[in-house]
């Protein structure tokens, strides 16, 4: 998109005209600026390419938003998403864009008491106290929101608000495949509908080989977390996850070519994100961190540890898999599409085994010499799963910490004597 | 079942036998004995045949126990439940006794603590508290244990504990019913091979009309709350409601009669079960209350109001529908078993709009002139769910309270401000 960057009057003309509540917004605005420049700016190796994907986070309800408008002013059709179980690939061959909207600032959380309890996870309640605040300027940037049932909070939200949910079955039997595809199927006519463009083979190619790409730049990008020096911080790696679920497609493609190019050089010639110390290297897994949260990563890093990798839909299980790109037709290749989403091992699955093997693949391939389960506070389902890796880390003689946290800053000096705490314990057990 | 009633010492031999912990299990037993004396044996108004059920629950911990183990001594076959999406029906005809462990008691809470995260609802946390603090003499009084996937605190505690799953879908799509009826084909084949006994039509017609009776009764019982005297009060209904999930089938059906006859007598001279006043009629919705937590009943009836219908899994969501009794074949009658929990109004589906259209039949049927949400504390699905009844009730006129709560005496004189507040407003609107 070749939209001219806006500048500032342009961009409060635009808010204004989305109806977002502008001095409250350059609330939020600030204090997810400084939220972000407080968690990142105090790295010391981080690559020249990265500020892209800073940028990326400015722009998130700035520019980006720009570019939504223009594309529905254009006669452009859009939908709301919360999770990564809504195909990407089919709403892009049914010339739908998606946008995610699940929010990771702190600041908006309590706008949510309007409508929402108080003990719910912090992302939807961020999502929906952007929403309620109206800080959100994406609320009218969608013909309809898109939900699924993932979880209980999740699911009774979108009912509350009226959204189409996907469901996600609960386990994974043949019957749960066949009424996952069903959904799919569903998916598509509805989008289909909405833009009055048919899903054909060429399109649908086309979309798949374009998501391919971003999840693999972004496996490509993470790989380089394996190497004893990596060239890319967690908090920066999260970084680019985040952006991805938030940029425009083709430009983040762009962007993330040009961050691998730089991270390849950087591992040539022994660049490490890691310039001053040798930290114990930690896996982070369980519940998302979506852009504006950054915290629990921060207080690791800035700990001495090094986040290698992570097991979560920020992490590896958006861009483990991926769909085949060389089926014929639409039907195969919406299987295909159901199919790839269906292998998510998200802990909303009972039982959820491939996850535990998923589990000891990656502390084992990125070398971890210990788990951080990242919890969401109120996420039950990753909550209650880190009792059942634990069992599996204990075989692997792999120690964990289990952070039940929220979006706020008011509990990070405690986090903070806790993780230091477990690195301490770690490294001695590993020097 | 002619069991000859334990004395003290043979419960406590029992006990022992079962690996209970005697000490711990005396205080639990004291503790769950004043709480029920405490919110029981205030009212002035009791029925004479309501000691069969304060007897149940009594006996939930002894005498029961004691016909379960020679059950299980005479070769049958048992299964712990935790919902009643869990088919008795079925189990029955199997020649498999289901026992329901859902925990009522405060005390155990805690307990949960080994292996369970402190924020999921008490009623998982008292359930796994018993077992973890060996105060559950069912813990090997079963076969296996089934869960199901009503909500995410008790899925993935089911996956730690290793139990069967039955899924129960999220949505009420034809492709949902069809997966339902597959889980409970696969649960009759599971029950079969337990007990290795067929479920034949002449067995499955004699269980449905067995548990349509237990229903019917319940159905019967509360009815008459309908009246403007009700012969019984909300807290009596609730242990009876209780009760028919602890006791023998065929004892509760005859207890069940009893107290019906009794019922209609009062009826009929129009004594009541609340002498000394005539507060609002109220209807309690939301979450179960399982036996041993009565204090929202308690509170509610002792600040002056009478609870006259139980819009829960613990009231109506379990008696509302029964099983027809004319069917031909097995297949018929399983797949009218299935239809017949589908259509259970649980806060797992999405959406739940059936539930709105029973509340205000309830409301309109119950002549109810307030409406108090009872939810267990991070019972996402009911909480959230509570603004949307609201909607429909301020449609109706009708005032409402959320209360949330645990099983816990701590927050009691807190709740009973709020509820006696709310009673005042709500019956100078109505007087």
């Amino acid at each position: 998109m070749a939209l001219p960057r806006l500048d500032e009057p342009q961009l409060r003309q635009m808010w204004t005209e989305l109806g977002v509540d502008l001095d409250l917004h350059d609330r939020l605005l600030a204090a997810s600026h400084r939220s972000h420049a407080r968690t990142h700016d105090w790295q010391g190796g981080r690559p020249d390419t990265i500020r892209l994907f800073d940028e990326a986070a400015f722009d998130s309800h700035g520019q980006r938003v720009a570019e939504i408008l223009e594309h529905r002013r254009a006669g452009g059709k859009s939908i709301g998403t919360f999770c990564i179980y809504v195909p990407d690939e089919i709403a892009l061959a049914a010339g739908v864009l998606p946008i995610p909207l699940c929010g990771g600032s702190g600041w908006s959380v309590d706008y949510a008491d309007k409508m929402l309890p108080r003990d719910i996870c912090p992302l939807v309640r961020s999502t929906f106290g952007m929403a309620l605040s109206k800080t959100c300027p994406y609320k009218t940037l969608k013909d309809f929101a898109v939900g699924e049932t993932t979880c209980d909070a999740k699911k009774k939200t979108w009912d509350l608000f009226g959204f189409r949910v996907m469901e996600v079955p609960q386990k994974k039997q043949d019957v749960d495949r066949e009424l996952w595809l069903e959904e799919v199927r569903g998916f598509r006519e509805q989008l289909e509908e909405l833009s009055g463009q048919r899903v054909t083979k060429e399109r649908l190619r086309d979309s798949i080989k374009l998501v391919n790409r971003r999840r693999n730049l972004l496996r490509e990008v993470n790989e380089l977390r394996k190497l004893d020096e990596p060239p890319i911080s967690g908090i920066d790696a999260l970084l680019v996850s985040q952006a991805a679920l938030s940029m425009d497609l083709e430009r983040f493609n762009s962007c993330g070519q040009a961050l691998l190019d730089e991270l390849k050089k950087r591992a040539g010639m022994g660049v490490s994100a890691y310039p001053d110390n040798g930290g114990t290297r930690v896996l982070l897994a369980g519940s998302p961190s979506p852009m504006g949260h950054a915290k629990i990563h921060y207080v690791t890093e800035s700990s001495g540890m090094r986040i290698v990798a992570d097991e979560s839909c920020t992490g590896i299980r958006y861009y483990r898999d991926t769909v085949p790109e060389d089926l014929e037709t639409v039907g195969e290749m919406i299987s295909a599409v159901a199919d790839r989403y269906f292998r998510i091992d998200c802990a909303c699955f009972s039982p959820n085994s491939e996850r535990l093997e998923n589990l000891k693949a990656l502390v084992s391939d990125f070398r971890a010499g210990a788990v951080i389960h990242n919890i969401l506070q109120y996420c039950h389902g990753y909550d209650i799963e880190a009792n059942a890796l634990d069992k599996t880390l204990r075989e692997m003689g792999i120690p964990s910490l289990k952070i039940v946290s929220d979006y706020s800053e008011e509990d990070e000096a405690q986090l903070r004597v806790r993780i230091e705490a477990f690195g301490e314990v770690v490294g001695q057990g590993t020097s």
